[in-house]
C-alpha cells in the first residue's frame, strides 16, 4: 500500500493512544493495533526513499534494560534517534537505583526532559509488567503535581507476559507476506516449543503471539511437551479472542499437530510457567546454588524433547510444505549456534533472510508507539514529513 | 516572573562567565549567580510551553563521573541534549585514562569538538575540585596554543568542596517558593546534619549550601553532632558571606536549635572531615581492610546520633511548625529506604513532591551553565529561541 | 590551502569510494586519499571557522570496540556527531553477541537505521580485518537482499593490520607541516621500534606507516631490534611501494641508523609478530597462565632493549637534530608515565603540543572517509555547507 493509502486508513481509525503507555497489546483496540501497523508501514517507507521522519528538535529517550539485549536495545535507540530525540540508558549497575531508591522517585528524576521511557524487564514472573506500571504511575504522578512539564510514555520493551514491539514486527511481516491483515483470516499459525540447550527464555514472545494474532481471525495452535505451559491468564485470553474474531485456538500436544497444514510456524523454546516461578523466587533470594540445580534439572528435562526441532521433514507437513518460518532472534540453530536446536540448518537457511526482514519491523513499529503515544495528531505529523 | 521581564533582567546584570569554567559558587558575583537563576528559568518557561531552546546545531558534551550518580546524570543528559550536543561519557574503565596517560592529554584528546565537560569527582579529600582545575588548564592550554578550536568549559557536577548545580538548582527552587531572590532576605535556613546508616556521603550540598545561602541575607544555622565537621574555609567563607549580605551565619550542636523558628530545614547526613581525610588515604591506597575498618568505626558513631531525625515532632520547632523541607535525594527515609535514616516517612511523604520540583530545576540550572559559559551574548541567543 | 582551493582540488580527484568500506589504505588509490586529506581538511577548516558541517538528519552510527580506546572512540564520536549521527556502541559484553550469535545476523540487526560502522579489533592477529569483512559482507547481502534500505560502511578504526584513521592523520600533519603533499617527496621518515615496559601492542600503527608513506615518494626507514618483525606481507608491500612512488623503504638494525638524517621520527613499540601469534592462541584458548608466561618473556626480552630510547641525543642525529617527533598517543614517557620508556621526558616535552596537533586531525578524517563512503558527491555535499 501507497503512504498516501496508508495515511488515508490511518485518519480513518479511532485511537486514544496519546499521553498513554504501551504495555500489552491485548489492552488496545483493533483500530489502535492497526494504527501501529499503518504508521509504522509509513515510516518504513520513507526511510526506503531516504526521507527525514523526525518529529522533535530535542528531547530524552530513556532505556531501562534489565536483561540483555542487542536487537530490541538498537530498534529502540534507531527509532528514537529517526525521530529526533537523544539516548539515555538508565544502567542500575552505575546508576544508585541499586542503593534502595524508590521507583517512584527515580522515574521523576530521569523524566524531565523526557519523551519516552522503554524498559526491558522480563526475568522475574509477576515482576516485569508490574514495574513497568509503576514506572508509568510515577510519571503520571510527577505530571499532573507539575514536577514534569511532559508525560513521556512506557513502552514495554518485552516484560514477564507480552514482547509487544516483537509481536507487532511480526504481525507488520504478516501482513506484508500475504498481503493485508484481512488476508490473514483463516490462515493457521502454529506457535510451538523448540528444543534450545539453554534455560530460563522468556514466556514473552509464545504468550504475545496467542494474544495478538488470535485477534485477527487466524487459526492460532499452540503446542509444548508437557508441562512447558505458559500463563493461564494469556492462553485463557487467547481462547477469548479468537472467540470473538471468528478464528480458532488449539493447544496440542506435538509439534507435527500443531505444524499440521499450517501456513506459518514458530518454533521457539521457553521455560515451563513452573520453572520461571521457582526461578523468580531463587533470583529474588540470590540463592546461586539453587539456581544451578534449578538450570541442571531444566536442561535436563528439556533434553527429553531433543526431538522438538522445526526440521524439513516437520516443514513438509505444512501447507503444500511450504508454510512461513517465524523466529524473534537469535535462534538456536542445529550444527550452527548449537549442536541441536530450536531449528535445522537448512530450515533456517532457507528462512534466513525472511527473519532479518521480520526483525526489521521492530524499529519502525517502536517509532510508531513513540509517535502515537507522544503526538496528538499523528496522521498530520505525518502528512507533514510525507509531503 | 515572565520570560520577558526575566530576560530584560538578565540583559542589565553584568557577567563575564564565556570561556571560563563553573567550579565554586563562589568564585563567582551575585550577578552572575542570578544570571544563572534568570536563564535557567527562562529555560524552564520554554520548555513548559513545548518550545526547543536548542543552541547548537552540533557539538559535544563530555561528562566524567568517578562517583556514582543517577539524577546529575540525567541532569546533564537532558540540558546538553537540550541544548543540541551530543553526550559522550568518559568511562576510565573502558579507556586508557587508567593506565597512565596524563589528565592533560586525555583532556585535549576527547575535546576537539567539544563545548563542555561535566564532572562529578567526589571520593576524594582534595582531590576532586583539584581534578577539575587541571582539566580546565589543559583544555585552556590546547586552546591557547591552537590544538583546540573551541575551549570547552568545565562544569562542576560534585567535587569535593561544592555541589554547584545542586545548590543552585536549590536556590532557584527557594526563589520560587518564597517568589524572589529578595524575599529570601531575613529567612532562616537550617542545614543540618541527619543520620544515616551508610558513611562516607560527600561533603560537598552541606558546604555549598552554606557557601551560596549566606550571600542573600538569610540566616544559616548549620548543625552537626560534635566532630562532624565540614572543611574549615569553607565555614570561614560561609560567615564572610553573611556578614557581607546582611545575614548572619551560626553553627550549632542539634538539630533542634538549628530548626528553631526556621523557615527552611535541610537535614542532610555527612561523613565528618577527618574521616573523609582518612578514607581519602586508604582509598589511594586501595586499603580495602583499612576502607571496611574505617567504615565500621564511623557507622557505629553515627548510630550515636540516631535521633538526628528530622521528624514531626522537629518540623513542630520551626516556623509556624511549616518549614519548607529540602533535600537534595535520595533521602534516607525511616521505614523506607532504611530502618532509620534521615527523615521521619511521614515528613518526608508531606514534602515529597516538593523535593522533586528542587530536583525539577537541575537541568536547567546546568543548561544555563553551558549556555552562559559556551555563549557570547546569552540574552540574545536566548531572545531568538524565544520570539 | 583554503576552503575553495581545496573544494577544487577535491572535485578533480577521481574516487569510487560510495557505499564501500574503509579498512586498509593500501585497497585505495592515492586519489582516494589525497580526497580523504582534502575532505578532512575542508572540515577542520569549517569546524576552526565556528560553522556546521552536519550532513545528516537522523541515523545512526555504531561503534563496535573489542579492545580499550580513548583517543579514537572519542574521535568517532565527535565525526559522527558532527555529521548528524547519533552514536550506538554495542556493547558485546551486554549485548548478545557472546551468546553464539552469528556475525552476519547480529550486522544485519543493528543496521537497519545506521549510515556507518566503525570497528576496532586489535587483538587477534589474524583476525580483527577478517571480522570487519565479515561484517562488510554481512550488510554488502542485507543491502542487496533488501533488508537493509541503507549499506552501512564499515570503518576501520585499527584492526591486526592497519590503522587508517591513525596513519591518514599523521599524513595530514606531515602534510600541513611540511607544506603539501609533494613536499614529502624525498623526506625521510624513521618508523623504529622503541622501549616499552608493556607487550602486546598491536602491529598496526608501524605496519599503516610504512604501507602509507611510501606511496608519497619518501624515504621510509624502519627499524626494530632483531626478532621484532612486522607481518612479512606489508613489509614486502612498502617495499613495493616505494619502488612505485619513486621514494625507497629500507629495514635497518638500529635507531640510530634510522634516525640518522631524518625529516621525521615516529618512535613506538610493538610486539614481535611472533609473540602476537603465540598470544592469539593463548587469548583463543583463555589460557590466562600461558598468557602471564608470555608477558613475562617479552617483557624480559624488550628490557634488552632499553635503549631503544628516543632521546636528545638520537635526536642529534636526525636533519639538523631537528626532526619532526610523532606518536599516536599515548606515549610512554620515561620519567613521566614510566620509569623508562619510548621516549624521554625532553624530548617529548619540546614536541608534545605537536603531537596534540597531529592527533586532532583524527575526528576530521574519519568525518571525511564516513562522508566519502556514504554519500555519492562530496564536492557538492562540502560546497553547501561551506557556501
Amino acid at each position: 500500500m501507497s503512504t498516501n493509502e496508508l495515511l488515508q486508513q490511518l485518519r480513518q481509525l479511532s485511537t486514544s493512544l496519546y499521553n498513554k503507555d504501551f504495555l500489552l497489546t491485548w489492552e488496545h483496540s483493533e483500530e489502535e493495533i492497526k494504527a501501529v501497523l499503518a504508521t509504522a508501514q509509513i515510516l518504513k517507507n520513507l526511510h526506503k526513499e531516504g526521507r527525514s521522519f523526525r518529529q522533535f528538535d530535542t528531547g530524552l529517550a530513556i532505556s531501562i534494560f534489565r536483561d540483555n539485549s542487542t536487537r530490541t536495545r538498537f530498534s529502540f535507540a534507531s527509532a528514537v534517534n529517526a525521530l529526533g530525540l537523544g539516548l539515555s540508558e538508565l544502567d542500575e549497575v552505575k546508576s544508585q537505583v541499586a542503593h534502595g531508591e524508590t521507583v517512584r522517585e527515580t522515574a521523576n528524576m530521569i523524566s524531565f526532559l523526557a519523551e519516552v521511557i522503554g524498559i526491558r524487564d522480563d526475568m522475574y514472573l509477576g515482576e516485569g509488567n508490574k514495574y513497568m506500571r509503576e514506572v508509568g504511575d510515577a510519571v503520571q504522578e510527577g505530571y499532573e503535581k507539575g514536577v514534569l512539564h511532559r508525560r513521556p510514555s512506557v513502552i514495554n520493551l518485552q516484560c514477564d507476559i507480552d514482547h509487544p514491539t516483537q509481536t507487532l514486527a511480526d504481525l507488520a511481516h504478516l501482513r506484508n507476506h500475504f498481503g493485508s491483515l484481512e488476508a490473514l483470516r483463516g490462515k493457521k499459525i502454529a506457535m510451538t516449543w523448540a528444543y534450545s540447550p539453554s534455560y530460563g527464555k522468556p514466556l514473552s514472545v509464545p504468550q504475545g503471539i496467542i494474544g495478538l494474532m488470535t485477534r485477527f481471525g487466524m487459526n492460532v495452535s499452540l503446542a509444548s511437551p508437557k508441562g512447558y505451559d505458559l500463563i493461564q491468564d494469556v492462553v485463557t485470553l487467547a481462547g477469548d479472542n479468537s472467540a470473538r474474531s471468528g478464528g480458532s485456538f488449539s493447544v496440542v500436544g506435538s509439534m507435527e499437530d500443531a505444524f499440521a497444514g499450517a501456513d506459518i510456524v514458530y518454533p521457539k523454546s521457553w521455560a515451563p510457567f513452573s520453572v520461571m516461578q521457582r526461578r523468580t523466587e531463587l533470583l529474588k533470594k540470590s540463592d546461586k546454588a539453587g539456581l544451578a540445580a534449578l538450570e541442571k534439572e531444566c536442561l535436563s528435562n528439556n533434553a527429553i524433547y531433543k526431538n522438538w526441532e522445526c526440521d524439513e521433514k516437520k516443514m513438509k507437513l505444512t501447507k503444500d510444505g511450504a508454510a512461513l518460518y517465524m523466529h524473534c532472534l537469535p535462534a538456536d540453530i542445529s550444527g550452527v549456534s548449537c549442536d541441536q536446536g530450536e531449528v535445522s540448518a537448512a530450515v533456517f537457511e532457507k528462512y534466513r533472510i525472511a527473519t532479518y526482514q521480520e526483525a526489521s519491523y521492530k524499529p519502525f513499529v517502536i517509532a510508531a508507539l513513540v509517535m502515537l503515544t507522544r503526538l496528538k495528531n499523528v496522521p498530520d505529523a505525518l502528512g507533514r514529513v510525507a509531503k
